[in-house]
């Protein structure tokens, strides 16, 4: 290997977490590659940690606790930050960019709501900033959306991005366990954090469905467009009435371009949990894995399948964004800028085309069927299939719709709830990846 | 959309076929938006055929014969191959490389062979050369083995990137068929071209393990590298064993990290039909769908899945490059560079560590089973499971064996064939997609 022409491209690492401390290590370990793939030595100038000791696996002279200072190093070009929250990592990333320096980051909450102002910095600056690793781990998502996809038209993006929660919902569908008891194993085995909060809530898909909706359509989406129900509530019969449908429930960020009837072009972006049919390419996506499900004009149907969370592979990652911003260095040139010349309206959750699994406690005598059916009828619904499972006291009636609003849809299950016949309507989940 | 700023960006395409219409199809009715994702217009210059005529979807007065003087107008910026063949493509790909051009090509064949020579050309214009759908159609996998992945160690890759193929074992394993009726219906659907030998024996497959090891392993290699069985040979017998084996029959392209005994790394490229246990990601890929299997030390396991094929899907992979390239353009930088500083030595497949499936016809009496297991024992192959099928006169032995050198199992059947109580080696598949 020859030795490279250009001087040594400098990179600050800020946070030392998981995803850290596999930065650095990388960093350390394959430094001849890299600088090979590079056309420069990459050189690590620091570290931002919040305590220093020499516990921590990296050179102590190479650790710091001012986060400030070792970004406004001059001889810092890229940084990566791993530190995770708001805040601060909002002002170092602002800080790093408009001094010039590209940025790689892995923050899918800060994106979510502020990739604007961070992009408008970069662009300012004519510096880069990637995020590959901020959705689905080590998978290979932002790029082939803005790059491969750019001459194409994506109409839907429906992921399972977050771990934890696809953790828990396979262990339920494959234990029949409940939703208490197996987030508390999640949690034993370290596949659920001590706050479960961002991710059975549905807010860490919620924070990457905006991401992917804005690059996807290119139109600025946040974090408060995104519709948003979490796993929180399903239960093992819920499980159990999926499977009986041939489906499983996975928590889904889906975006999507709808076209309203009057011909205007909106996009939808939304999370909650969704029936998916046994045959679709995400059902059999188990455990932490994450997939990301795309449809394009031209393209067609596209699948990407890999590991979405854990250090290696969110830093290969993060690597890979900083091999790009070093050769941007090296030869000129730069990454794809924020694209939101579309600037599509995003439409509200009772707009979306969509199916319904409704199931309902009834009472076991003649009738009910058809006042259930003339309810749907009477909202505009069209009934796909209905069941009556158990008698007397146990007697449930399982609804699948065609596609209506979400609004009627809604509507409908309110009303009833309201029948005299219908003791209880026991679970609401929407059906994906079927078609009518 | 406010207007642009950039002069706008003149395309030549080379090929109105399939791929090629639907690039003009696209340019022309996508022309807003590809004017905001680039900066500039796109326009199209003209499109190079071998026939003019009123006929081809085309206005008359862009279409021309005269592709070399198309390609050297200075009004065109960038130049789309997507006419097939070697000697006329390469030559005008050269052509517009040396004079500035940025080049995008689908043409693995060419790149298969000539890669070095083209990137060499790029390199000394400062232009890009990008070759998206030379792989796996409109499957992002270029991009994310150079890009995404370019600070990882790939180890392995793993596709199936031949559509023809993957129909007929699909098919067959479906309806018991033979291999002759399947390729004819293959042939009556459209599926298989007139003359099939560059998909059925394995050519086009083995371009695309040269294009994916050369850039997953930063290495130069070509189609004379990779080792290469086609399909042709495959009985329906194969696919029912295969099935009495959990597995299924897929033609691969492999490419991999190998380390030698000495500890020096060498790499493998081959494609052969092989044995993938029904619970590997590849094993449901079928029909005409392609999948690639990427392995990375830090990003563990990937797999990309989509459209292989057809006009639509693969130009969505040449708009992706040309929008890219339009940027670059604009913006100033380029696309990857070759890489091949790693340089490493590819292994004849001999070397290759695999496991082998082996069917005999075998004397139905006591002391087969010894005979033959001695005869694997002799060459130092162990033996994973053995089973005996039929009896009588339909006898067959039917070996897994753990893994050992391709030349060890080779020549444990060459030997096996000469045994006195073995009447006939039917079959013998490698197993791949499985430990040990």
């Amino acid at each position: 290997m020859s030795e490279s022409a250009h001087r040594a491209i400098g990179v600050a690492v800020l946070g030392l977490g998981n995803v850290g401390s596999e930065v650095v290590r990388i960093l350390r370990e394959h430094s001849a590659d890299l600088e090979a793939r590079v056309g420069a030595p990459l050189e690590l100038r620091g570290v931002a940690v919040r305590t220093v000791g020499a516990d921590r696996g990296v050179p102590e002279e190479l650790l710091t606790t001012d986060a400030e200072a070792l970004v406004a190093r001059a001889d810092v070009d890229l940084v990566v930050e791993v530190i995770g929250g708001i805040d601060l990592p909002r002002k170092l990333i602002l800080s790093a960019l408009t001094s010039g320096k590209s940025v790689v980051t892995a923050n899918k909450a800060l994106l979510a709501d502020h990739t604007g102002e961070l992009a408008e910095a970069a662009e300012a600056q004519n510096v880069d900033l990637y995020f590959e690793a901020s959705v689905a781990g080590a998978i290979p998502v932002i790029r082939p959306l803005t790059q491969s996809l750019a001459g194409d038209r994506v109409t839907k993006v429906a992921g399972i991005v977050n771990g934890t929660t696809n953790f828990i919902l396979s262990a339920m569908d494959e234990t029949g366990a409940d939703y208490a008891d197996t987030l508390a194993e999640a949690g034993r085995l370290g596949y659920a954090e001590a706050d479960p909060t961002a991710d059975v809530e549905g807010f860490d898909a919620a924070a990457k469905a905006a991401i992917l909706a804005s690059i996807a359509f290119h139109t600025r989406v946040t974090a408060a467009d995104v519709y948003r129900e979490g796993i929180s509530r399903i239960t093992a019969a819920d499980l159990e009435a999926a499977r009986a449908l041939d489906c499983t429930v996975k928590l889904l960020s889906i975006c999507e371009r709808i076209s309203g009837p009057d011909g205007r072009e909106r996009i939808s972006a939304r999370v909650y949990p969704a029936l998916v049919p046994l045959q679709h390419p995400l059902a059999s996506v188990n455990g932490a894995f994450n997939a990301v499900f795309v449809e394009a004009e031209n393209a067609g149907r596209l699948m990407f399948y890999g590991q979405g969370a854990g250090g290696a592979p969110t830093a290969s990652a993060v690597m890979g964004d900083l091999v790009m911003a070093a050769r941007n260095r090296v030869n000129g040139g730069r990454g794809p800028r924020e694209s939101k010349y579309a600037n599509l309206e995003v439409a509200p959750i009772g707009d979306i085309p969509t199916r319904y699994y409704v199931n309902m406690q009834v009472t076991d005598k003649a009738g009910v069927l058809s006042a259930v059916a003339a309810e749907f009828a009477q909202h505009g619904v069209s009934i796909s299939t209905v069941r009556q499972e158990g008698a007397g006291e146990g007697a449930h009636l399982v609804v699948v719709t065609h596609t209506a609003t979400d609004a009627a849809l809604s509507e409908t299950v309110a009303a009833l709830s309201k029948l005299e016949f219908v003791l209880a309507v026991t679970s609401v989940l929407r059906l994906e990846g079927t078609e009518q």
